[in-house]
């Protein structure tokens, strides 16, 4: 398909730590800056210290509005004129949504037909267009390609971009700021990893302060393309397309910009199951009192089961996403009422 | 009964703004200092620039926390010794035994037994001895003194003492600190009312940097006690003790310590419906992704539901707790879907 637009952003240059700190100035005063949120139960239980950034208290319920308002800040005030165009199943499509909305542009996202209903609705009452497509039948980037063609507008890729990436890493950015301010050193850090643009951001900004700091990628069951492209070396792909209740999380294979940071930095990548995902909802209902989206639990899931040794750590989780229906969250409350 | 032993605090003064700032002093370290959130959404829908002060992420998921460490860490060493006393249906119940905890003292908790289980599990987990009581035959009162008796405890009372008031003050106080350095200036305060003590608190704190804020207690339907005290210039009793789903918020009366700063500084009593509760905790669900217990969320519903007029405002709403079954939360979420 020689002659389809291609669907990659403007800038496919591997980002630095200098665009972190660029990306921090241009979304002061717009996005939120997150706290630090910890738990002395918690603590106690793992006899650790626990810091645990809520993404879901982000603009748009996920840290995804942060990369999304630097990548379209960045674009010349021309381009801007023509729109910009996402494909996404929620997270993304609200922050690309809630980015387009401030500049006063046109957004056009792209949307599975059977993303969760508050995505869906949050996106249009963000004065996006949506476009829905069936997942099984339809091919979404020729339908994004097809917009683009008649829009002139600008592609904004969820992880596969500079300007992205660098935004995203604005959460580490804080979190590491916060944690060097209390005089502690950050030994472990945890990220809900779909694409990798949120993991590679985070890299760079908290390596950028504690070198040492093992940073882990945190992926579903069947979803675990980042885990098994760290361990062979090269870009691995998911076998499926859905099946998991994960769904900010079911991207098909790690993004090439994402992974020349990932592949050298992470530790490891770790996997859980939908069920420690829900459990790890509950808990953060229960003991948190944060609202969590499957997807945005696993970092928080991998800790609670034991994924790694934390004992006498210092360690960061990323709670990156809360947009969840009520009828999930119910599921994930009774399931983690029932005996195990 | 002369010979009983009076269920009130060593410390009936009335607090100043003095108080709750050696209580921010004692708390430091101690207390989550809680930050301020707001919503883009919620901002747009009023006309007003709204704070949110999520108390709900408090240590023990309550602002409760704050006046029982300032209360306990008050006394002195030999009466710690003999370990303290309280009444309460959960949240004061949960902030001392945590803070009793952190001295490694006993604290004993009077708590009536159709209190919210997650309540007395997690006052139990706080090392706390629980003793369960029926609402309907048992006086709680007689109970309490009984202990103090056996025990030479301290009794710390949920609202009427003066380091309890000037402990809930600094949730305010943090927030009023917060306003001023963002370089605004407040209007108005709702904060959710059950004995007056955290209203009172805040009105020290707050009319301390804003004197000309106008803050108003939130109460439910049916407890009113604290509305129609401020009409009528004494203190009004309720005629019922149950039969409201704010739990947190089922005082018979106004404290007496408290409402000598409350009749002179309060703007007005607002009352709202265990509706208008529950739909409040829907709302901060899907909009805040923070949880919300009914009675932590009444002046937030107070808010949503017009009680005053905040157009082109600046206004503090405190999000007093998050404590709630998640049964009762799946009520609130089903009761916000069904059409009204």
């Amino acid at each position: 398909m020689s002659d389809a637009i291609p669907l990659h952003s403007a800038d496919l240059k591997i980002p630095t730590i200098a665009d972190v700190r660029a990306a921090a100035g241009r979304i002061a005063g717009q996005a939120v800056r997150t706290p630090l949120i910890s738990s002395a139960d918690l603590n106690a239980r793992l006899g650790a210290r626990v810091f645990l950034k809520p993404e879901c208290l982000q603009r748009t319920g996920s840290f995804k509005f942060r990369g999304a308002y630097n990548a379209i800040s960045a674009m010349n005030p021309k381009a801007r004129e023509r729109g910009v165009v996402a494909c996404s199943s929620g997270n993304h499509a609200q922050g690309v949504a809630a980015a387009a909305q401030l500049f006063e542009m046109q957004a056009t996202i792209v949307m599975p037909a059977d993303a969760p209903q508050t995505k869906i609705e949050r996106t249009r009452a963000l004065g996006a267009r949506v476009v829905a497509y069936d997942r099984a039948s339809e091919d979404r980037d020729l339908i994004a390609q097809k917009v683009l063609a008649e829009t002139g507008g600008t592609f904004v890729h969820p992880y596969n971009d500079a300007f992205v990436i660098a935004g995203q890493g604005t959460a580490g950015l804080e979190a590491a700021d916060d944690i060097a301010e209390a005089g502690l050193s950050l030994d472990d850090v945890l990220v809900c990893t779909g694409g990798g643009g949120l993991t590679a951001g985070v890299c760079l900004s908290v390596h950028d302060r504690f070198p040492d700091a093992r940073i882990y990628s945190v992926e579903p069951e069947n979803f675990d393309d980042m885990a098994r492209s760290l361990k062979s070396g090269t870009i691995q792909f998911n076998a499926t397309t859905s099946g998991s209740l994960c769904d900010a999380l079911l991207t098909p294979s790690p993004g090439e910009t994402g992974f020349a940071i990932n592949w050298k930095r992470l530790a490891g990548g770790l996997v859980v199951s939908d069920a420690q995902a829900l459990s790890a909802v509950a808990w953060a209902f229960a003991n948190l009192k944060l609202v969590l989206e499957p997807g945005g639990a696993v970092a928080l899931a991998a800790l609670l089961s034991g994924k790694i040794d934390v004992q006498g750590r210092t360690v960061l989780v990323v709670l990156s996403g809360g947009n969840v229906d009520a009828g999930m969250f119910e599921t994930a409350l009774r399931t983690a009422e029932s005996p195990a």
